[in-house]
């Protein structure tokens, strides 16, 4: 009974909010019915993702509401890295027994409004009682040419790498919340900005579409560190990334903290990931385009230029630093 | 590390088998990318369903392999409870650290099996560790018209309500695991027979199909047990449904299974639930179209009529029994 009181609250959650104006104009039938029905388009591009308590988080480090958005965001992320423009998601929430009501209202509102920011809208749902907090989120979104999707196979010889923003700004906020790194190390806001880093990220659809209008070639997101990610553009693509550590933009505070770890800054930018920031393969015409374009410049926000693409059998290699080691270098993350 | 190994295994499993054909067809990138990429049509029909371990299945009391086909059939039978065809599934696993990759291998092929079975594809996955098992599945499907979807909300005054199949397998199945039954009561293939209508739920799209042919108002499939089901029926179409419980067709077993549970049979089959059978809101010209056609017939299996549609304020009743009591009526589910 009490799972049937949640159902019916998150629905009504589900049902309010600007996601009603989406609604309106491709959801036929949302949450209620068996299933949800969406006006369709070309193509569907379709990705499931699921953050599970003690693994991808944990539950006491964050709010109802900061887990609700992190599941979003880091859904949504994936596709921003195929350059698709967000539709629908689905969500699937377990729930402890003991959560309270309110809590799981707050993490459903904190996804829809991450949603209602990027102009997505839930359209379906699922509530079930689990020992361990669980929130599963497939996302969907339409493109007319499958063509103007960037997988991460598309990576020729010559191409530049970038990586939009600053990286491992969520690793260090996720090491404050851990004590492994002490907040002493960096001012009161830097510290705060930090978390928000780990704990709201936010999917970089409108980067995604100047990375298209650059012509990027290969396109991932940078979920498990740009030493994973890159190696995946590099395997799909069938060629080598060669990327320079030092090169990677960092976030305000990762420098002290990597630090307080006793590892390279650099490294630890590479490895620590969460960042949900989008490394790219690009054309090497793309910088000049770029320099010539304001408008792509303030779409995209702060770009940097981390390396460049080779002949190679599918590996990733850096001009300053180990790749092997690289390989397994992670920073607390299950 | 396992995790990375795990996935991919998983992807080759998902990669193989005859749902390739329809991949070539429909599906443009399957797993390995951001997202899937997969032709879509007018309108894609969604659902996303989760089973967690020791709330909706025990894993001591299934192989993986059930674990896998029910996650899988539960899904799908929600598409099949709209009339939709199934297209593409993507399913989200939660393993505990202990899991054998073999479990996990087995657990995903009997998914696909299921796919492969009612044509529908895997498209895509995700692999994460977690304390408590726990299976999502987001099915779609695809349909030009929406008109020819049957949604709950459809029935009209003066419909007649039937059932495809029969009832209580599965509770008396779950009954016999749990050992609240003993099968000294049922002949050793009856147990067999109940354990795989708990094991091995099959979606009833053909069914469905024949259902939507005989102008089906309002469909919905048995998950949580007619009584439940038929209530949504009743609240989504504003109107009231009246059942007969001594008419639900039982399978083989259930009423000895439900003596010794010391419950009236037409109860334990109303509302135990979990059978995966369809039940139906239709006009009443449906009984004279169907004694005409035996394609019909042969496609729909046994379907029995169970009450009727009357002007009424969203409510479910019964000739014979007391829907209050029954409302709250579950058999060991969580």
């Amino acid at each position: 009974v009490r799972e049937l009181e949640l159902i019916e609250s998150v629905q009504r959650v589900l049902a309010g909010g600007p996601g009603d104006r989406a609604r309106a104009g491709r959801v036929v039938r949302g949450p209620g019915d068996d299933a949800a029905v969406v006006r369709g388009d070309g193509y569907a591009i379709t990705s499931i993702d699921t953050l599970v308590d003690g693994v991808h988080f944990r539950s006491g480090q964050l709010t109802a509401a900061e887990i609700g958005h992190r599941a979003m965001a880091s859904a949504l992320s994936d596709l921003a890295a195929m350059a698709c423009a967000p539709g629908e998601a689905y969500i699937a929430l377990c729930l402890p027994p003991q959560t309270a009501g309110d809590d799981a209202l707050e993490l459903v509102r904190a996804a829809r409004d991450v949603c209602d920011r990027h102009g997505a809208t839930i359209a379906g749902g699922d509530v079930s009682s689990s020992e361990t907090l669980t929130v599963t989120v497939t996302v969907v979104g339409w493109s007319a040419d499958p063509e103007a999707l960037i997988g991460r196979d598309g990576a020729r010889p010559g191409d530049l790498v970038a990586v939009t923003g600053a990286l491992g700004g969520a690793g260090a906020g996720l090491a404050l919340l851990d004590g492994r790194a002490s907040a002493g190390a960096v001012n009161e806001r830097a510290a705060a900005e930090l978390h928000r880093r780990y704990a709201r990220p936010e999917p970089r659809f409108e980067a995604a579409r100047a990375l298209r209008a650059l012509g990027a070639t290969a396109l991932i997101d940078v979920s498990d560190g740009v030493a994973t990610d890159a190696r995946h553009l590099a395997a799909r693509s069938g060629v080598e990334l060669r990327l320079t550590l030092s090169q990677l933009p960092r976030d305000e505070g990762v420098d002290e903290i990597a630090a307080q770890l006793q590892v390279d800054a650099g490294e630890f930018a590479a490895s620590a990931g969460e960042d949900y920031e989008l490394c790219a393969c690009l054309p090497p015409a793309a910088p000049e385009l770029l320099a010539a374009d304001a408008e792509l410049r303030a779409a995209l926000g702060p770009l940097t230029w981390i390396g460049r693409v080779l002949e190679g059998p599918g590996a990733l290699t850096f001009t300053d630093g180990d790749a092997a080691t690289l390989a397994g270098f992670e920073h607390g993350r299950g």
